[in-house]
């Protein structure tokens, strides 16, 4: 049993859900798996409008971000205006995929940071190559495989699965064959992982 | 202080949500006021499209079913697919300010489980009729006051309190100036009610 950790850097949910993920394992008691994913490309295959809160009446904006306010004060971690929002991730989320395993929650960390509390442009291939470096990684060598044929198919690959498995925003956790959507949501994925699941005296409910 | 409950007997969440005002008045150590308002007259005031739910995506449809599923699990009360969504609730709503203060509570919890727990139709003044007279209420004196000018005012003023105070969607749960949408957040607004705000920190986040 794991929980899968659907995410794209580009979200402000998801990197508040990517905050909490290790306590999420720890309650849980599974594994929280990285899935990075192109929320764009998913947008796209769903046919979902690409820049969801520029949709949104002047009210629910006005909540949105106040409820954004309130998530980062709740989990105690920074929140920035960023430097540009939607910005584009696809590099930043193949030079992730490029980096070796075992520094790739670093990266997940480093990466959001840039993006949502330090204001800095994670479409600029120079903001990747210093983040990397100050992990001790090989920037060079990973900028350069981030572009190989390989990473670009594996980044199209697990968005195709992203849409497979329901997915169809960020952050979706996914625990065998349920789907949770949102950071909110996060206590009810605990439970998931403990066996919990809807009573399935609602199986009949329509709506 | 207070907590103001803002709601119609049109959505599901809000349904959800009143099942559980009198666990977050105990909780929270501070009333919870009924504000009952029309939520197809807020969308038309803010340039809402009426049915939000006509307007998801087929993996965000499904995700909002299972969505219901889990919390009517976690509160452990009833659903039922509604005999007709989204069903015509201004009677209702009206009938709710005609009916004497003491009762309204009551007639809150029949109306709502007759949309979402009962399968019948709240838009048939039969059906309000005998949901009124089951609770001891005098039906007929209620449905010819619901009808009278005084409570179309009244029920108009409401909801154009409603947008006045920042309301855009149901449930919404009003502590203060700070404004908490859905089921989902009653956890902050019991935090609210205890004088919580968001870290000032986050003032310059613009989003």
């Amino acid at each position: 049993m794991t929980i899968d950790f659907w995410f794209d850097f580009s979200c402000p949910y998801a990197y508040l859900a990517a905050t909490q993920r290790r306590r999420l394992a720890a309650e849980a008691g599974v594994p929280v798996v990285l899935q990075p994913f192109l929320l764009g490309g998913v947008f796209q295959a769903i046919g979902q409008v690409q820049n969801l809160s520029a949709t949104l009446s002047p009210p629910k904006a006005r909540h949105n971000r106040l409820d954004l306010l309130r998530w980062a004060t709740l989990f105690e971690v920074p929140l920035q205006t960023p430097v540009r929002h939607p910005n584009r991730t696809v590099d930043a989320l193949r030079a992730l995929l490029a980096t070796p395993e075992a520094a790739r929650e670093a990266v997940v960390d480093s990466f959001y940071r840039a993006y949502w509390a330090e204001a800095e442009d994670l479409a600029d291939r120079a903001v990747l190559h210093r983040r990397l470096t100050e992990l001790a990684l090989d920037a060079d060598a990973i900028l350069a495989l981030a572009d190989s044929e390989a990473i670009r198919t594996d980044l199209r690959q697990r968005t195709a699965r992203a849409v497979e498995v329901g997915v169809f925003g960020a952050p979706a956790f996914v625990v065998g064959d349920q789907l949770f959507w949102g950071q909110d949501r996060i206590p009810l994925v605990v439970r998931a992982a403990q066996g919990w699941r809807p009573d399935p005296q609602y199986d009949n409910f329509r709506f």
